[in-house]
């Protein structure tokens, strides 16, 4: 940390950290309005630069967000509890449920802007299918809205050697148009003799690109999680190779296992 | 994202996005030094505070890292890989290993400040531990190293009920000492009839305090990943939690499970 001259941290720190130890006490809560400018100075009594210095340390924090003409604000939208193993059960794609009606919250989903086309993917996602390169592959975009807000989006990606053969299958045609009907994508593959039986999921952090900042409207100081998923046969085939950019201020990921 | 007058990109976003492919791509690989400010304003005839600007957006995303007087490289630690369930495998810490030895990577790992006390914990670590208010428990903090860069750091709490009326007994001194023994903790739990059998690991993200920012030497731009972990018997009683955070570019957090 930097010091003053005299060796104590500078001002704005101090202030920062009365603040920051303030909302994670609960003497400010989610969703609440942090004193302004003119209130810390009073208060400290410091110059506005140093106020406004101590604001922004939380700001890059993403402990609060700043409204336009209108103040700085305790960071309030509760994060989703997303379970990695619960909600990717058999159980439950193979009784027609979507996987994310079942992460563990009231609040609802809600499905945006789902694009399929076919593409030439990029090398490490040939990898994760096991395809040559320039194979081509489905792939399935869309973004997922909670409360209106962006949360996360997702990119999965499937060989068409799937289906081969049968293409007119009511299976294949399903996974190559928008609705994917019951159970989803994982139901799917399992009619066409694919069902998925493992899943590896590898989560990486970090600061998003300006592209994934517009798409999930992201306040300065929010990194984002990548879960990059494979499902996998029972002998190990990769099948479906998924990956997901989610605001890391709105999850919380849960893995259950045994010792 | 923001545009020009004319609609399109501001420059600066550009020359970023131009040089974010090409890391990306492989041209400059990890480590290697980007083209600095004079030679971004001479390729792209650009005024200074536009290169700075552009080489400030891949630092801002962690892809970039500024050394002192002497230029702008590409992050080079390779991240490390940190297997969920495989390394807290009963067969390893039941043989005498450490979990940190069992992380898939050749690079060893070096334990660094550890430091044993005792304390009440906070709130939501006496609830994960299933104790009641003002209970004290044994604290435990370290810090791990690699390559000579720290890592994480790593604060687990146990309670000293679980060995009430056998303070002497070799395991309970050895969960109080700073060297915990073959096997550690998990191996002394066992020994103490409380072997852990289920793990439950919350992983959530965000922007470093400044002292973590410190303690990890994290460069601006790199997010901390927190990982809270619970021990639990087979009967499903907490045991241990463990309170982790993570230099986010350091790693990659792999989970497998079934359908």
């Amino acid at each position: 940390m930097p010091t003053s001259e005299n060796g104590s941290p500078p001002v704005y720190r101090e202030i920062a950290e009365e603040l920051r130890g303030q909302i994670r006490s609960g003497r400010y809560a989610d969703g609440d309005r942090l004193p302004g400018e003119n209130t810390l100075m009073e208060h400290h009594g410091v110059a506005r630069a140093t106020a406004r210095q101590a604001l922004s340390v939380l700001i890059n924090e993403g402990l609060a967000v700043a409204v336009r003409g209108s103040g700085i604000y305790v960071r309030q939208f509760r994060p989703l509890r997303r379970h990695g193993a619960r909600r990717l059960s058999k159980d439950l794609w193979g009784n027609g449920r979507a996987i994310w009606q079942t992460d563990s919250d009231t609040r609802g989903y809600e499905v945006e802007g789902l694009v399929v086309d076919e593409v030439v993917p990029a090398e490490h996602v040939l990898r994760s299918l096991g395809l040559d390169p320039g194979n081509p592959a489905v792939r399935r975009s869309r973004r997922y809205l909670v409360e209106g807000r962006p949360v996360q989006s997702a990119v999965s990606y499937l060989s068409p050697l799937l289906w081969a053969g049968r293409e007119d299958s009511p299976a294949a045609q399903r996974i190559r148009a928008p609705d994917s009907g019951p159970g989803g994508i994982y139901a799917r593959l399992a009619e066409l003799g694919h069902a998925p039986a493992h899943f590896t999921e590898e989560i990486r952090v970090r600061m998003p690109t300006p592209e994934e900042a517009e798409e999930l409207a992201l306040s300065p100081g929010t990194p984002v999680l990548e879960v990059a998923r494979t499902a996998l046969t029972s002998d190990h085939r990769p099948v479906e190779f998924n990956e997901i950019t989610m605001d890391g201020s709105a999850y919380v990921l849960q893995y259950d296992f045994d010792a």
